[in-house]
């Protein structure tokens, strides 16, 4: 009985982001679904390559919280169009939020959207939003085990950002095991090491994601 | 009908876990649920515990994952009864896997037994598991807005360890507003600082834990 109510639920999901995602194509929108643990550095890899691309692209951002409008108001500060979701209790943010929030956004002067997930490295795997890509943010800090630990997440990435690549030094982390992990799951998986403290590593993502949208006609 | 069916669950859960307690209480063990978002420190704070105690207190340690026994692993090598639990897809342990995994460790010649959750700071908060405490780990790595972002799961904590306290020369984090956010939330909470690797806290947390067991007839 769970497991069907649960099934009815993910179908239901994905044909509502279906719809998202015939939508932002009608707007030539380049959809990014963020995902990481809390504190892997989610809104600050958004600021950094808000400052990186602002003269390239133009921006909007959902952000995803199970409470505060903490992220959101750093978006607002940089005059980008943002939406804060408050999911209450709920692990993930799930297509029909994303209609809501595109309600809310000036679809009509926006290149890139960032939708920032809760910060969670399970429940997000298992809903899509309607976006083009995924892209996982794992932090040094964070221990060089996590692709074994959350296969899911890391297989879906069509990207993985290393950030907190400044902390390398003062960890055990075996970087060559950690991308090797990641690519054992996910061979055509893009990997990016920075530091969104530093700056190290920046232009290289932001290279990558200019790179989707001016590809969107072949997404 | 999907509120229906998650409070169903739920209620389910609950009794299990009430069954698993009055096993627990039953063997005079004391359960400690440990919850952190993955790479937060569990494992190392359990290893630093086990060090301290060993003398003291006969241990055991369920491990709950998504995928793989690497911590397991690390619990074995001490020589430590340890029961690894793979959820699959599953954000949180329930109750009714930890009902299977006491089936399987020495009731009889344990003192504490560790539960450690997924690395999640949303689903374990929904899941009772018939523990005695409830302890949160954050990582000063991870920023210190999360007890606004993740109320829930600081409101329920009978204690938060604040762990990596070496990086905090390293780190934008306001450590007295951290202690403040949490105590604003959960005002009967006890909060330790502690570093797993230069080992500064292990001690007074150590303490706490050990008054845990030396006072499980109030419990």
């Amino acid at each position: 009985m769970r497991i069907r109510v649960l099934k009815n639920i993910t179908s239901a999901n994905d044909a509502i982001a279906a719809q998202n995602k015939d939508l932002l194509d009608s707007h030539h929108i380049i959809a990014i679904n963020l995902m990481s643990s809390p504190g892997a550095g989610k809104t600050s890899v958004i600021l950094q390559t808000i400052q990186c691309l602002r003269n390239k692209l133009r921006f909007a951002v959902i952000e995803g919280d199970i409470a505060s409008k903490i992220d959101a108001d750093k978006i607002d500060k940089q005059g980008i169009p943002v939406v804060q979701i408050n999911t209450g209790g709920g692990c993930s943010l799930e297509a029909h939020m994303i209609t809501s929030a595109l309600k809310k956004l000036p679809l009509k002067n926006i290149d890139l959207l960032f939708i920032e997930n809760v910060g969670n490295l399970v429940c997000p795997a298992g809903f899509a939003l309607g976006e083009h890509k995924r892209v996982v943010i794992s932090s040094i800090a964070e221990g060089d085990d996590k692709p074994i630990k959350y296969p899911i997440m890391f297989s879906l990435a069509d990207a993985v950002v290393i950030n907190k690549i400044d902390l390398l030094p003062l960890q055990e982390f075996d970087l060559v095991g950690f991308r090797k992990k990641i690519t054992d799951l996910n061979p055509k998986t893009t990997i990016f090491e920075v530091s969104c403290k530093t700056g190290e590593g920046i232009h290289t993502w932001c290279s990558w994601v200019l790179g989707q949208v001016q590809n969107r006609s072949k997404i």
